[in-house]
């Protein structure tokens, strides 16, 4: 099994990058503390005698080497990106587990015969540049490349160009590398294993997800002076459209959420009618018929609110991806690791997306899942026990190990 | 009556300072296109013989001499700060009409008894810094000038600050003038005076206003893994309290508007249920009961929401003024010019805050206001005609001939 104690030294580390406001981060992708964050992991890994492959999305690939010169790779990871009030572990436990176990095989002298590689993928948030998981959207040929580095954040600076600034754009092509299998440990986000007693979640399946950006035009005008009837206000119109993406969601109780973390205004000054509103509405479920629903539905009831206000409503996927199912031979590795080392576990469906979401695509993929405290995320005060970090990374351990053979 | 070609000329080259994106105006309160527009209208005061004043909230006055040394002056302007998507018009028709009536009375040689000053007064529009009015409110000793000097902006610089950095940041006391009189050219900003034909309205009151920020606070989660049921999602408390808003409004009809110019969610990412909202409510009536029954309800309504949701709400009054009567001699004033000149008029009350409710409260004031296309302001497509500018400013001019003497 691994070194709790270092593993945990490691996260804590790695968290006085970027710090946030409230104890957790603000590392947000290709970012200066991005960078930074990435050049400490490097360092690490080299440490640990891997070998550092750099592609041209960013995505870092730590290399250790197997026995069988023929062998294609276990790949294991997540990403080191995080929200703007992000927490310590979201993402960064599964890059630092998956280091974690290298430093373990070092000390136990074991060699592998696949090779083991430990990724960091490039903006798996999505926050400063939708959608989510981009670079290893790009890796599984998801995405255009060249669509990807287009991406803009608020400011208007682009994927692509942030990325070199900061240093980090590589030669490798994106998604050559041939993967044997990947597996991904991150915390849940959710509260179902924390509530159960749980140690490890056996994630069989991942929600799928739909991000549609929802503009919707009326007309500036005074607060004050523009009487009631003649108002078109893009503000009151986006606030019950709000209201209706919460009912559609309730209405498929329990299978599907909905809410939208993204909402502007424009011009956004006390004294003016909204002329303009803009907002990100994120539908998940399981079930692909679901989220198709539930899509449409937002669109028909949007249409006829705006319709009733005279205003103007235009609809744009900004993002979004299938309900995964994951691969069984991978799956059963980690329900069996879990059984071996006797830590209690239950299957589970993903509520969040990963890159193992689409690196399922190109490789036999699963996850292993710890708890978290309240089933908190994306929040400053995320936060986990060193013995779910521990058991999370003895799964993944033992996963990886047993699929890339002794 | 006054040059209209001469007075429009000026609006235009006004106008080219701080261009907006779609051909109104971006110059807000003391940013550096703010000096430049202020050192245009200097070098035009100077150039038509006038001594030029500032005060410490950058307050501009600029006089020409009456006959009689012991007289009072008679104080005519408005302001020259737009909103960040304003037209060319709102404030700035006052300040030029103000000099225009100068260079009229300069063509003509005609010397009042009474000096004539006309101001630009800073920071009216309040979308920088809250509340609208500032540099007026301190003038009059509605506000202390230490606590406007504190006021902040979005970036957190503050008024004080950035008035000395502009370097329109004057020695005189604020608010130490004495005043025979003030007059105040507006531009409608409501649809009546063109609706019903008229050159001219007489504003006889100004509605009262409250400006409440509210503030929601909820638990930032994941969008995709925290359940329905265990979701605090003050984006959604925000939503309904909107709604609430409006019916609170249109249930005062038709003596009320309200509405939310300004809304903001944090940490504003597509993923992050939202923790926080921030949005301000702004409820208008000429009735300062119906002003008093709309706070009371949006606190009460709000609260109920939010209580039902699991949130906090908080409330502060971050702007406001009671409903205005202007005095009867100045009103009279304007009346009786308009109809010395032939102009179609009639009484008005003015929908939107202007500096002139606020000086009202330390001289006899009174306003003009001229008709705007469609009502529409705060808006950059606010559009005047040259002979409805032309006829504002000669009954501005006839009025305060009148209140000066000859
Ligand atoms: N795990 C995680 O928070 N991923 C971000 C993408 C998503 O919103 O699900
Ligand atoms: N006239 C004008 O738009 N003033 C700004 C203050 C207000 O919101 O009424």
């Amino acid at each position: 099994t691994v070194d709790g104690d270092r593993l945990w030294d490691s996260l804590m580390e790695m968290a006085r990058i970027g710090p946030g406001v409230a104890g957790g981060n603000n590392r947000q992708t290709v970012t200066d503390e991005d960078g930074e964050g990435r050049a400490l992991f490097q360092r690490w890994c080299e440490a640990a005698g891997c070998s550092m492959g750099l592609d041209q999305m960013g995505n870092m690939f730590a290399r250790r080497e197997g026995s069988d010169p023929e062998a294609l790779p276990v790949y294991v990871g997540s990403h080191l990106d995080t929200q703007p009030t992000g927490g310590k572990y979201d993402g960064v436990l599964g890059v630092l587990g998956g280091l974690e176990i290298l430093r373990t095989l070092n000390d136990l002298d074991i060699r592998t015969r696949h090779p083991i590689v430990v990724t960091n993928w490039t903006n798996e948030e999505g926050t400063r540049f939708a959608p989510a998981m981009l670079a290893s959207g790009v890796f599984a040929g998801v995405h255009a490349q060249d669509w990807a580095y287009d991406r803009e954040d608020h400011d208007g600076k682009k994927f692509g160009d942030e990325l070199a600034r900061i240093g980090w754009k590589g030669e490798e092509e994106v998604g050559a590398r041939k993967m044997h299998a990947f597996f991904e440990l991150h915390i849940e986000q959710g509260p179902i294993l924390e509530a159960e007693g749980k140690d490890i979640g056996v994630v069989t399946h991942g929600q799928g997800l739909s991000w549609t950006q929802v503009t919707v035009t009326g007309k500036e005008s005074h607060t004050g002076s523009t009487p009631m009837p003649m108002r078109k206000n893009a503000g009151l119109g986006m606030a019950r459209i709000l209201d209706k993406v919460d009912e559609i969601a309730w209405s498929h109780k329990p299978d599907a959420v909905g809410a939208a973390g993204h909402i502007e205004v424009f011009p956004n000054s006390r004294n003016v009618i909204p002329g303009k509103a803009v907002f990100t509405v994120d539908f998940r479920s399981p079930e692909l018929a679901v989220i198709e629903d539930m899509e449409a539905r937002l669109r028909k009831e949007a249409q006829a609110i705006c319709d009733e206000m005279g205003l103007e409503v235009a609809f744009e996927k900004v993002g979004g991806f299938d309900p995964v199912t994951f691969d069984e031979g991978c799956v059963t590795a980690v329900r069996a690791a879990a059984e071996r080392l006797g830590y209690s576990h239950r299957d589970i469906i993903s509520g969040a997306g990963h890159d193992a979401c689409w690196i399922n695509r190109v490789a036999p993929t699963a996850m292993v899942m710890c708890p978290c405290v309240d089933g908190l995320s994306h929040n400053e005060a995320e936060e986990i026990s060193k013995a779910w970090a521990k058991a999370g990374a003895d799964v993944l351990l033992h996963a990886v190990v047993e699929t890339a053979r002794i």
